[in-house]
């Protein structure tokens, strides 16, 4: 892989809501913690349903990683792959099933319950009733978020005392939750997930898909 | 793993609308799949939140599996670990990242989408607003499933002519819409799903979970 051309696919502009949140930003964040160098390319705002496209990424989303130019999708099934080739993200001397156990953890026991939350926040435009149906939502994910803080405990990341890809993608999950008001009660999640979104990698990944974004907001502009 | 010693937890009781829809058919159906033998041990309803279990499945849930005395958690993680060494759900020449991407998709792309509607329709007790917002949901989850078809085009399965882990994923996962009239508007996948779940090793899988939650049903008598 180190060795491949590795091409990343997000997209070329999004509405400010998702600015930072689109999760091609997870898979940028482990090449560059894997020192894998890697080209980026745009799917164009209102192409993602074409037969192109679709080809690559079978819902119609991003994020795309081209592999000597044969696409993969799914941010947890790419990151995995690149996890399996880095010191990095899978240290040597680590358990490579309980990382694995808490990569999925985070995309299918945190994601989907406080995904949830924002979900209905968001798109569902019977208002009075999406806030009717909010606190149950809520205590859901606040429960799922309680037993998470119980595992980390006082460890620095949740294998422990180094930080690894299952820490890249609950601190991605994490990050997702900017504006729910959730993870707030959990001073010691907060902590966390800033301890590892301080990671220069993150910041770099971060600040690359905004600025590309905002660069062709001209293009968009109402 | 073949010569480990293996364990499944599930749970020795469920109400009705959970039999038959406990995570651990996952993992004994690919352990079945895999030919590799294992014990199965319950939790006893009322003892998921004590310490004992939470150091086996940090968010008080099973399945897990033990291997050789250490457990291992996410119904994802343990059933890619078994793949990874059976040549029944990853045969040879098939492509493992092909594999790896449609095992998340089932976790992190179709069943949040889906699972939710579910969620919204069993857990939220306020029955008008959850009626309210079901539209939007059940929308989104048809958006979903409208793709998965569109990806399974007429083949028999994810990857081409051969069952795969890939399948006994998203199939599981498809078994989880039960009752809630969304795969229904597409045949394809009723059909698909209908392929994968005639397995013998799902049918086994089945059978012995609801035939071990049956049988301490007595217990659990109102
Ligand atoms: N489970 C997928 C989810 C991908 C996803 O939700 N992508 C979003 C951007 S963050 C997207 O493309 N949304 C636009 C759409 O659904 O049309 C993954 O992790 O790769
Ligand atoms: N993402 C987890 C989900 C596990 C899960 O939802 N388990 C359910 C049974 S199917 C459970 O234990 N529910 C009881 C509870 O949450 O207290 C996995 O796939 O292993």
């Amino acid at each position: 892989m180190k060795d491949s051309r590795l091409k990343v696919w997000g997209y070329d502009w999004v509405p400010d809501f998702a600015k930072g949140q689109v999760r091609d930003f997870r898979v940028r964040w482990a090449l560059i913690e894997a020192s894998f160098a890697y080209e980026v390319d745009h799917v164009t705002m209102g192409t993602q349903g074409k037969p192109e496209h679709l080809a690559r990424q079978p819902f119609g989303q991003v994020p795309v990683l081209e592999v000597d130019g044969t696409p993969m999708f799914e941010s947890g099934a790419i990151v995995w792959r690149i996890a399996e080739q880095s010191d990095v993200l899978l240290p040597p001397g680590l358990d490579r099933y309980a990382a694995l156990s808490w990569v999925f953890a985070a995309l299918n026991s945190v994601e989907p319950l406080t995904g949830v939350v924002g979900t209905v926040q968001t798109f569902v435009e019977d208002r009075e009733a999406a806030e009717r149906v909010a606190p149950t939502l809520r205590a859901m994910a606040g429960k799922k978020l309680k037993r998470l803080a119980g595992a980390l405990g006082d460890k620095d990341y949740l294998l422990g005392g180094t930080f690894c890809v299952a820490d890249l993608m609950m601190a991605s999950v994490l990050h997702g939750l900017d504006g729910l008001a959730l993870i707030e009660d959990f001073p010691s999640l907060v902590a966390y997930r800033d301890r590892c979104l301080a990671r220069p990698a993150y910041q770099k990944a971060m600040t690359d898909q905004i600025a590309e974004i905002e660069s062709n907001a001209a293009n968009y502009a109402k």
